[in-house]
């Protein structure tokens, strides 16, 4: 039988040398028992191991077995001097985000890992068990409208701004990286009953607030021949309840290391979202409750005013702390593919935010103008008629009604986990002056 | 009983209206049966249904059930005269490429989707029965080394070569679009058995061929613990198989479309792939076979020179059209990170590329180089040592023999369904003086 691992801990006694070694697959590492004569100055916590031996049950209440090993290799060494991780520590996670290229090596971070690839593949399960066909929406665009200023440029070395005159662009047109798949994902809703997409979105945010990444991960779903935004609010309220009930079933070591450790209490909030059905309120209720609370806010609170996270958190909260549709949004407020409600006097469309405890926005969505008159009049007004002529085409060739939503998904991964800092649930976090590894 | 979807064709008959409904979810159509007083001008080819009916069992041999409808309305026109498909024509790869929001209406490209689809499931779900951790490698990065010149940038509007002076980059640092997430998955093969990425990967190649996209998703997978590349030709091989096994069982019907009318034949070449084991031949054998060949090539045979798609071609055929595993090649031929073999007097390293039938490369892999000073060495001599300081610590702290592979997903999917150019195998192709939408 062999092992292999990095080692935990070392515990040298008289009759025996007790190693932890963990293998990387789950929290749980695996006691080796060895002969005393095995220990070797070499053998230090973080250095990686390879052992010989045979399993045998444990006597001890900790584990079922263990390996009563007959040869242990070193066959990477640890500089314990350098090494920025001490054994039995548990470094804050503020720390260990200094070492992008260590940090998988702690406890803490690589059992977000696995939760972060659990959560991966729960969403995917989702959509395909729902009968939704993933599209690999595109990562460089022409589009740039949708980004406003909070957009980046592609362009190959040498072209561009200081390029050959007669062929400024590598791809003959400007180029981004997207913000949103749903463009694209609409094009496919003209063909599928439903879509979705999972992968990287940029936003070139001036900010290194614990809210915001330059590249975070973005699921985006677009059905077909849908009318109402309940319809919408059910696939969404299910994708989070569904993905998050497979990795608690899934990971429950990595995700109570999070609920005892980093977010105490964490678990009864999440618990709870769980259990009970989402609240809906439209945005003119959610005005009509900020209006009428004793609390005093920051910003004005008035009916065509865009919520801001102080006004989240109190409408989280006087719904009584769980996850909270806003519905039928000011018609200025939202984009132009966002469905005209057609009422009056406060004209609304068809969008929906969903507001859930401790984060704010989680999920965003709307039913799409696929009436085509509606949305030429709507862009002709905006100027944009001619950069989206083709989503206008869309809507000449067997348009149908349809809407959909995207979820954050690191943002996801803190309100499950209760991370406060975004920068924690990633990777390789990208963010203004920090573009690391 | 309501259903929904896009007409496929219609035949008005006196005593019934017969429609052929498409709502996307497979290939096949619903055969609807009206009273021929439902018939309107609106309902044309290509506009969208919704119909109210009972669905009975048909008469006619090709389908099972058929929809008798009391209602049918259509929600959305398809203008005929602009509408560039035509019922009952099929078009061309190249003619449909020209409306990329609308070729995921032809049945072709529909057909397309669906087997991605399920062919990016199915690779997702070998991992994680093999145990494989997913990781989310970074999208942009600051290592530009490895792309050589055929690299995109990335920078905010109004930064870059022509913004502010005292802080020119958005990341305080040049930053790109990855070319690989290798580097970042060896990151992750410090403190993990096993993990994989599979996502967008770029390179500025200025090229229109039916070989290159400027942006592509490839598979990667890291493997710890391992130190010959028949650990690591296991698992491309499982890897191949499974999934090629897999959306053969879950899209039949979409697949039999392209080995019918796209590559008539190639279904034979593909189940022979399955059916045989891969062969494995060493670098020095094919230069060896390629020089006793009697063909002659216009790429100089010679120990040291790359193999041309000329060669590899020859190679595969030689063989006899299974998939060929080349193994150890010239320690020049191959990047920095490849394991020395430390053999002579032919130096190599032990990489391995796996050339397939039609397409030539579709797996690339190595052993890579996991002792501190060896790496050091060469980085040192390639003027690198500042840049991959990271990357060394790595081999620092509990470094272990690993390896992994890339797999370019279009040309997996190239070559399962025969297709001759990657631009029909991705919704939305970016290339060289391309990116629509």
């Amino acid at each position: 039988m062999h092992r292999h691992g990095w080692v935990r801990s070392v515990r040298s006694q008289k009759k025996a040398l007790f190693l932890d070694v963990n293998d990387g697959s789950s929290l749980r590492s695996l006691q080796v028992v060895a002969d005393p004569g095995l220990a070797h100055r070499r053998l230090t916590f973080g250095s990686a191991v390879e052992i010989s031996g045979s399993l045998e049950k444990s006597l001890h209440e900790k584990q079922n077995v263990e390996l009563q090993a007959t040869e242990v290799l070193v066959v990477g060494e640890c500089d314990p001097l350098n090494f920025p991780f001490k054994v039995k520590e548990r470094h804050g996670l503020e720390y260990i985000r200094q070492f992008p290229h260590l940090r998988c090596k702690t406890n803490t971070f690589s059992s977000l890992l696995r939760v972060r690839s659990a959560a991966t593949s729960a969403i995917h399960s989702f959509f395909k068990e729902n009968g939704f066909v993933h599209i690999h929406t595109p990562i460089i665009t022409s589009n740039d409208c949708e980004g406003a200023g909070e957009i980046f440029h592609v362009e190959h070395e040498g072209r561009g701004n200081k390029g050959d005159q007669d062929e400024p662009y590598f791809f003959s047109v400007p180029a981004f990286l997207t913000v949103s798949g749903q463009l694209h994902l609409e094009v496919m809703a003209g063909a599928f009953p439903c879509v979705y997409t999972f992968g990287p979105t940029f936003r070139a945010e001036n900010s290194q607030s614990r809210r915001h990444l330059a590249e975070f991960y973005m699921v985006e779903a677009e059905i077909s021949f849908i009318r109402s935004l309940e319809d919408l609010m059910v696939v969404m309220e299910n994708l989070f309840k569904a993905t998050t009930e497979r990795i608690l079933a899934e990971c429950p070591h990595d995700i109570e290391l999070y609920h005892k450790h980093v977010a105490p209490g964490h678990r009864d909030s999440l618990l709870s979202m769980l259990k009970n059905k989402f609240k809906v309120i439209t945005y003119t209720e959610a005005i009509n409750i900020l209006t009428h609370s004793s609390q005093s806010f920051a910003f004005k609170v008035e009916w065509g005013n865009d919520l801001q996270t102080e006004h989240e958190n109190y409408l989280v909260k006087h719904c009584g702390n769980v996850p909270v549709f806003v519905i039928n949004y000011p018609y200025e407020l939202k984009p132009f593919y966002a469905r005209d409600n057609s009422d009056q006097p406060e004209h609304t469309v068809a969008a929906v935010d969903l507001l859930v405890p401790g984060i704010g926005e989680l999920f965003g969505g709307s039913l799409r103008e696929e009436q085509q008159e509606m949305l030429r009049a709507r862009l002709a007004r905006a100027g944009m008629e001619d950069a989206y002529q083709w989503y206008l085409e869309l809507r000449q060739f067997g348009s149908v009604p349809h809407g959909g939503f995207g979820m954050g998904f690191e943002r996801y991964l803190q309100c499950v986990l209760g991370v406060h800092n975004i920068k924690d649930v990633i990777p390789f976090p990208r963010f203004s002056h920090s573009c690391l590894l």
